[in-house]
């Protein structure tokens, strides 16, 4: 298998979080500069079918994009420690969080920053009236997270999952343009700490300068 | 298992249509009418945790929304037609084109009803330029699905998958503001008319006046 993969974009650091959770190092990596367009290559979009990173190139050639969906296929080849759930019921609770997490924070959180920071003008026709939609609402969800997080240390299943690597990447990428969680969401700001304080944090993201 | 559902709003239909197609037919299913808030009833919330639909209440009265995460764990107790994968390799390429799907189609198409139709103001402070801006995304990725539709009968896995049934679903709701897939995107065409043909489409939809 073969991990085309990018820093900084939270996308493919899901991908590299719940990676080093497993410990899985024995999978190719080829890093992409997104900004020179290496993502759209007539030879990657032929492989991918379109300029997204990252992507899993099975071992029969099929690629696969979708962060997700990657780290979920990576869990039927290194199945421990269990991060999608072990029995139909725990699989639905922590893709129910997976998605509320994606769709309610990291996703609001991405865009406010794509439709905002200078550097990442190349990538996207950026709207004033877009990034600040998105900036309110990711803030606003933040309360659902906050309020699950006062009742478990955890989004899903008592244990770290994917729906917890998906909401931090989402929230941690936000600090790029300083939109970051209000101090009064005190179970976030634990739970946040916990997240960067795990060695997985830290895989294949820049060192600061 | 207990579902709440509700006619019209797309989530609740995506579920409806998955158990149509493998003939789930003893799940009792409550309907809630949205306009009057049932799904913001203290009742409801203590259920849900959130006000949405659909939801599937376990019979360990666990309640899961998000509606792949409630037709993934239905495929689990009633696996067949299978609509999911039957192999991780095809269960990565289901969830990659169900993705896409979802975030670059059913999605903006839905925020463009959700943000235009009188009806639905009562559910979303409407947005004129978040309207306009996700119907232009949404019409825009639309070629995505022309260009593998060219090359494959259904989405993913030579079969009806989650993925069409996501797809369609999301693309159908625009009917309600006349946003529709414009015809020289052939591929499409031909795959909404085998989609719409399907007895699965009528699931509990409202009868034509």
């Amino acid at each position: 298998m073969k991990l085309y993969d990018t820093p900084l974009a939270p996308n493919p650091r899901r991908v590299r979080w719940f990676m080093a959770e497993k410990g899985i190092d024995d999978i190719e990596v080829v890093t992409l500069n997104l900004i020179k367009g290496e993502h759209k290559t007539p030879e990657y979009l032929a492989r991918t079918g379109l300029p997204n990173v990252p992507a899993l190139e099975l071992d029969d050639g099929t690629c696969i994009t979708e962060s997700v969906a990657i780290c979920r296929y990576l869990e039927s080849r290194y199945p421990e420690p269990n991060l999608f759930g072990r029995t139909p019921e725990e699989t639905a609770v922590i893709e129910m969080w997976t998605r509320r997490a994606e769709m309610m924070v990291a996703t609001p959180f991405m865009l406010g920053v794509r439709h905002t920071h200078p550097a990442l003008a190349a990538l996207e026709t950026q709207d004033p009236h877009i990034a600040e939609y998105n900036k309110a609402a990711g803030l606003r969800a933040l309360k659902v997270l906050d309020r699950r997080l006062a009742e478990a240390e955890w989004l899903a299943a008592g244990r770290l999952t994917i729906a917890d690597i998906v909401a931090f990447v989402g929230l941690d990428f936000g600090r790029l343009i300083k939109l970051q969680p209000p101090p009064e969401l005190t179970h976030v700001a634990r739970w946040a700490a916990a997240m960067r304080a795990r060695p997985a944090a830290q895989a294949g993201m820049p060192k600061p300068a």
